[in-house]
């Protein structure tokens, strides 16, 4: 059997990402990794788990099927979390996903037809490039300084053969740079894609984690504040659970236009017709039992963590590396003096230097840029930060030694 | 916002599978359904679920992100169960899945390219066009009884725009019809599409679930008997635990050749990383007790649920009436006299007799035949399957009252 004979075409544009194929490396112990954009599994919510699938599974609804927008109580408390943020909507504008990554998946199939154009960020998360890959889009890089004008985003898309489906962003402490775009950016985006006449997807998945600076509101928050009302907004937000309770349950959610979550309901029943039942009531249970409380332990420990990183990066960085300075999420984004190559410094340094972190290019549609490296400081403490980044500066010195 | 302006083209494909808008009605006590293949919840095993998650959630690992391919020990168990149905096959040639749902999703994303014809048994499972339809093939009717040529299935591909991409089919006690395929007809399908150069989607949800008759070995078994290795074959087999284990928590399977797990795992990483963690420990814990005493009792139950219903059949139906006499699985499948149209049944049957069914146009890729039901017997015992099959005959007699 030539199985490429019946392969469809989306099928041979898929490839493996780097990071999953990275984290095996995590197994092996003499190596700190940076790697993989992983909560510390000591932060994890495992008693009040266990005590939550206890009393779920006292019946069997949790084993038994379930309607394909999700459990009503779990979207009742999103919708709750939701207000907070000034998204006021209604648990018909909600669906549950399994995990924020599948939002994605899905908002690819629901929007791209081969050669549509998607605007995205340049660097930007490679797991979205991923599951809009399977949709055969075109990617333009989009820019929210203005330094292009809708006509043009609009002749590029022509040109490559569709039109401008969507901008996806991660305005919150994106994966991968750890940056966060200003009031006036969202603003001048929501201008933008009124426009282009296209949707906005803003994927929040770590919203919840910031550890300095002031909050900033979401982009369908402000579109909401503009419009009137979430049934007129662009906007599509995904949120996620993975970073804040657990990545294993795969748990996330959708907000949109009632018209946008009645498509995906259909979509989603078609495609694994409901997110794991016991799941989403267990992370309904987890999540009304003070996750404020919660969130604000993780704030603590991951904005220490960040301020070791930086503090690190400053002391043992040779001349010519530049980073970002987050104010939340788990990443920063180093660059490399131009000419190195993130993914051979990777090589080197895991050879010699026994630590990991994930070089950049992948991040770019274009893979046209290699000189970056994203850093996670999800993970450790002080000691392993400093050895970790001392490993790293002596392996960039290495590379850039005559 | 025009939301279908920006709407791919598969998304316009998309409509309400009708079993899931009738689940709905369960909700109503005083309603008797024979709709939903649903697992009967006392037959769930609930303490063995408490216990696992209990022992899994003594750590994080239950919690964390993991690998796409699957959790190991559930492969390997699964490997066992299919050695022991003629299915030799290593722990790489197995990937979890988020149900068998999201196994046939993700067929149709590796598979098929727009325009490409899909062969399906006529009628076929439902959930299945469902899945397909997202990657807008064109539906050919598989015949088994060989009175169509190969040419003639290429010619029709051909003239529709693409290829014959696979031939997808359950075959034992099938959804809708309850009906399993002969050893000839499976050795006929493997010549088939051996000539086509098409893959074979065999769909294995029900096949635990035989009550009488003598087991066929799955389509894969017979081609690696033919062919010598599974690496040589072309069938791509799925499996569920949701009719044995539990269907709330979606775990299924696929097993097939290296390289189309290998295409399957990225597939799955781009498109939600990993079936949720907890939920595979869980099912390997719960499935390495006594999975066979565990299915030998469902037998027993569902066996003497299915007597039940083909009794009161024989009993209730008005002449003109047929039915089919499935060995396992859940359904039984109705013919009613020409003329009658199952959906305008169900209509009248739930308003005035309070019994649910699902009617069987929906099943047929061209919505040609509408003068189906299927009814499942998973769920009631003597009393109401009298009392609910005595309805569906008064309802039938109503209709065909001249």
């Amino acid at each position: 059997m030539q199985w490429t004979d019946v392969l469809a075409s989306r099928a041979l544009r898929m490839k493996a990402s780097e990071i999953r194929e990275l984290l095996k490396l995590l197994d092996q112990p003499d190596i700190i990794s940076f790697a993989g954009g992983i909560p510390d599994p000591a932060l994890l919510p495992v008693e009040k788990f266990a005590r939550a699938t206890a009393e779920a599974l006292v019946d069997t609804a949790g084993l038994q099927y379930s309607v394909s927008e999700g459990y009503l109580p779990l979207r009742q408390w999103i919708r709750g979390r939701m207000e907070k943020l000034g998204i006021a909507c209604a648990d018909e504008n909600i669906l549950i996903t399994s995990g924020s990554q599948q939002a994605l998946d899905y908002l690819g199939k629901l929007l791209i037809s081969p050669k549509d154009t998607a605007l995205v960020s340049w660097p930007t998360y490679l797991g979205a490039l991923g599951a809009f890959n399977a949709y055969e889009p075109v990617y333009d890089r989009l820019s929210l300084r203005g330094n292009r004008t809708v006509a043009q985003y609009r002749a590029a898309a022509e040109a490559a053969g569709g039109k401008v489906k969507f901008a996806y962003l991660s305005a919150d402490f994106a994966n991968p740079t750890g940056l966060t775009i200003t009031r006036e950016e969202r603003e001048r985006l929501i201008d933008l894609c009124d426009e282009l006449n296209c949707a906005i997807l803003e994927d929040g998945a770590y919203q919840q984690l910031r550890y300095n600076g002031e909050a900033v509101p979401p982009i369908l928050a402000l579109e909401i504040a503009r419009k009137g009302d979430l049934e007129k907004c662009r906007t599509i937000y995904s949120g996620s659970f993975s970073k804040t309770l657990s990545p294993g349950l795969r748990v996330g959610w959708v907000v949109a236009a009632r018209e946008v979550i009645e498509r995906l309901v259909l979509l989603k029943q078609a495609a694994d017709l409901h997110t794991a039942t016991l799941n989403q009531i267990v992370v309904a249970k987890v999540a009304a039992d003070d996750f404020d409380g919660h969130v604000a332990h993780l704030r603590e420990v991951y904005g220490r963590r960040r301020d070791l990183m930086l503090e690190a990066l400053a002391r043992e960085m040779p001349e010519g590396v530049s980073w970002t300075k987050p104010e939340g999420g788990m990443f920063v984004w180093v660059t490399l003096p131009e000419g190195l190559d993130g993914a051979a410094l990777l090589a080197d340094a895991l050879e010699r230097d026994k630590v990991a972190f994930v070089p950049g290019r992948a991040f770019y549609a274009d893979g046209a840029q290699g000189n970056m490296l994203r850093l996670s400081f999800s993970l450790h403490e002080k000691a392993a930060t400093d050895e970790g980044i001392a490993r790293i500066g002596r392996a960039i010195r290495r590379a850039l030694a005559p």
